[in-house]
């Protein structure tokens, strides 16, 4: 067993402050992991408040984790002492329904076991995340991390990378398509980075006048003002798919009067509240697509890795000790980050 | 100029009755058709009464039309004296427009020309639809009807054929397919008809228990009781493909989390009111979409027609005198038909 320093929340109103625990001694499939750095995902922020209704305390966050294997179990070849290794939302899955075999392991039918706040099969208890000094995971559901990448800026690349990467292939974007995103945060920054790497024309659509410039050197060719109807109008039937990032509720026609004909609406974010239903006709109108999607599987998690490490993206971040993460929470909800906080885990040994 | 009895509602809340006008003489692509018979669509009566906020008076509705070519313009060489026609939901579209161009008129950038109650620029009035003895159409709206079907029950294949036809077609039902059909009235007894011919496994749901037989006969490989939990429980993330005919407000999250992932409920019916916002959970947990779809494109409900008579599938019909027409709204109220009222014009001449 590894002696693991953390950081954990013990009830929805408490910030987090330092926690305690022991790591499972890795078997012969898994690896110990020392972490280097964890990106702050506004997922963790809504599951220490228990906005979602489902937190178990105490609660450990965090599910985008780089760092240095320091051991592997018996059978483990992919991996060695030294090598890189990254650790996203999901620890494992049933690995035998129909989703696990085809590579999608976030839809896994017997449900995925994630990095965080899920039952712990090994342990009986609830599975702890990148808030941590250590980690230990099955290697089926380790990454490898690219040599040539700041290692810092790759680990949000586990989460808001995999989670903007896998819509936007899924859905075919690339050279010629024309490409709404809506949001700017550590989701919607990867995602324009990720749609122009793929060579789609890209219109960012933001509530902030003042994230233009930024914008632009993202990778957007557009910026439109949402709250601006006349910004928004020229727009109207124009685009192929828009990714949806923002995370409060909101207008969905706005955007959906915005695709063309066989167009999709993606969200990616999870509102507590939900959002005013959409406008039938709108999408009857021109056979449009609203659509959710979650993450991405495994396989298309190392991909995307690899697409980065090929096109020299990483998230842009702002790094913090772990001292510092209740006051980082308080930055998101104002939306003062630019793009991903990520904590510096040596600042916890 | 044709003289033509036909029937409209002067105002929201007065009965359809008896209205005389005239129809243009045929230019050079028109066709002038004797109209034989002309089914009732949910649409008659939602426009009729002004639900949707646009009705201009008098309306004549009807967008369900046969009957046979009694003259042809002096271009026409698709048509002549004698053949049977149809006409549906359009009369005309820009045709200069990508969609157009794509042989999608019902989604015109300038928006299609309604066979009734659009501007008509003929005239400089008002399209009047086919509760009447005659219409004029150019040729390109105008379909040629198979000789082998019963000719009533191929009117309301031009509304509630191909409004069930495309998306099942868009979509890619057919065999192996695991399609759910919800509601069954005029659309939704066709929907089962024709997915059943497309080789799909179809599952009704219905609120009516008493429906159960009836929907065997018409296709249907099950029947689910849609209030009944118990029964829907099995069919959680089972089917490929959802065709919701309900024209009423309903929760949509009952079948979205009835989709296998990438699966697809696509609404064909535009309640007055709109439905209660889906779960944005339900839909990115499995990838899954909510679309919607208008009727089909002009070739398209060409090869509808074809496929029912290769098939030999028309609708289930109460044949009613023109002079029932006010009863026949009161009891399509009541969902009180099995499964679409179809007018003999014969009973206007």
């Amino acid at each position: 067993m590894t002696s693991t320093h953390a950081y954990a929340a013990h009830g929805a109103t408490t910030p987090l402050g330092p926690f305690s625990f022991n790591r499972r001694s890795p078997g012969p499939n898994d690896v110990l992991i020392g972490i280097r750095y964890c990106g702050v995902c506004h997922s963790d922020l809504h599951m220490v408040k228990n906005e979602w209704g489902q937190t178990i305390y105490p609660i450990v966050p965090g599910h985008e984790i780089v760092g240095e294997i320091l051991e592997v179990g018996s059978s483990v070849r992919a991996f060695k002492p030294g090598d890189l290794a990254g650790v996203g939302c999901m620890v494992d899955s049933c690995r035998t329904c129909p989703e696990c075999k085809d590579g999608q392991e976030q839809y896994c039918e017997k449900g995925m076991i994630l990095t965080y706040n899920s039952p712990d099969r090994h342990t009986g208890g609830i599975t702890y995340g990148g808030y941590a000094t250590h980690i230990v995971v099955d290697q089926a559901f380790a990454l490898r991390v690219p040599l040539n990448l700041d290692l810092a800026g790759t680990a949000p690349l586990l989460c808001a990378g995999i989670t903007t990467y896998s819509p936007l292939r899924h859905w075919g974007v690339g050279k010629g398509s024309r490409v709404g995103v809506v949001g700017l945060g550590g989701l919607g920054h990867m995602a324009l980075k990720l749609a122009h790497a793929f060579g789609a024309h890209t219109t960012l659509f933001t509530t902030s006048a003042g994230k233009a410039e930024d914008a632009r050197r993202l990778g957007a060719d557009a910026v439109v003002v949402s709250k601006n109807a006349e910004e928004m109008k020229p727009y109207a039937n124009s685009l192929d798919f828009i990714l949806d990032t923002a995370g409060a509720s909101h207008n969905l026609d706005l955007y959906l009067q915005l695709l063309k004909r066989d167009g999709t609406l993606c969200l990616v974010g999870l509102p507590e509240h939900g959002h005013p239903s959409p406008n039938i006709g709108t999408l009857i109108h021109k056979r449009r697509r609203l659509a959710g999607s979650l993450i991405g599987g495994i396989r298309e998690t190392q991909e995307m890795l690899d697409f980065c490490a090929a096109h020299n993206i990483v998230s842009d971040i702002e790094l913090i000790p772990i001292q510092k993460i209740n006051e980082a929470y308080e930055r998101m909800l104002k939306s003062d980050v630019r793009y991903r906080f990520v904590i510096d885990l040596g600042t916890l040994r």
